[in-house]
């Protein structure tokens, strides 16, 4: 399967990258300045770039998640367009845009998480981008053409990334292998619309 | 008491103010070009001097979203946007702004709707906008301060709308009544971080 992963230089992607790597499927990397191919998704014109550069593929998978973290007192509209332009608009872009580059049957699997109904302090613009997106995609899942099919993959704070443990007092966090399957469901599975739970 | 209605000369807008009028609250119509103060909730400019000119209030009631309507294939980064600043970031930005100038233990009570979990065809943008709101609501009223609480209100297609009937087939319509009912636990109830589903 060729399969596109954008943020394939972040804790996720890193992860997925290597695992699917070993399965022999063609893997894109994108990332902003590394990788194979270079996007920056807060630009609608890039992430264009970025899929004819490409060509045909199979599935896109999106860890690209850019938010503001940080206290209460610091949000504002400036701050809240981290989130609104990285992890929600880069991402849904991604899907209006690359919908015209996939493959017929393809699939788009973009990252949510848990904070959308489990909040934490620093984080009110990720869960309002996760929000975004998982509305996002239950919605574009009955209107996306060519049996095409989006899921969101909706992990808590991750087993690789111990620096953001504090921030998520009493939290289990998702095993790298939960998260795995988690994507394994939407590439290689049926499901559309879904916010798979890993 | 002393509610801003934001979206005041729409149809719940309208409903609300009449039915809060009664009451002998103090009712600050809010509308684009109309009412008793006017404000572009597109414009953190025209929010930040619209509450200058209202001072102290105890409670903003928004039913002010726009979104885009249409087909899945006009969808775009563009036409996207309708949304993101008007339902979305128009909202929140009426609560980061307007908590300056709130009374302590005032209430904000914002609009989503059932379409963030029961999308329709034509509606992806409001589903992504109802979605963000929803996130922001619950991480919001852990962190807002001075008591300040903090809801949204998720009616259905409404019965005062029964021209976006053919849009939600076997929807059975939330009541005006219904509508009321949800705003009123929002304004006078204690409740926060909550989507009352009217």
């Amino acid at each position: 399967m060729r399969i596109i992963i954008v943020g394939a230089s972040g804790t996720m992607g890193k992860f997925l990258t290597n695992v699917l790597k070993k399965e022999n499927h063609d893997i894109i990397r994108a990332n902003r300045s590394s990788g194979d191919v270079q996007v920056d998704i807060t630009s609608p014109v890039s992430i264009e770039n970025m899929f004819k550069k490409v060509g045909l593929f199979d599935a896109l998978i999106s860890t690209a998640g850019p938010t503001f973290i940080g206290p209460w007192n610091k949000l504002s509209d400036q701050t809240f367009r981290t989130g609104v332009e990285g992890k929600m608009m880069g991402q849904i872009n991604l899907v209006l845009i690359g919908q015209h580059y996939i493959k017929p049957e393809g699939s788009f699997t973009l990252i949510t998480g848990a904070l959308t109904h489990q909040p934490q302090q620093n984080f009110a613009n990720a869960s309002a981008a996760n929000g975004a997106i998982e509305g996002f995609v239950r919605a574009a899942a009955i209107e996306i053409e060519n049996g095409i099919r989006i899921n969101a993959v909706s992990p808590t704070v991750i087993e690789n990334s111990p620096q953001y443990f504090p921030y998520f007092p009493g939290e289990i966090p998702t095993t790298m292998k939960q998260l795995e399957s988690g994507f394994r469901k939407s590439l290689f599975g049926t499901v559309t619309g879904q916010i798979i739970n890993p």
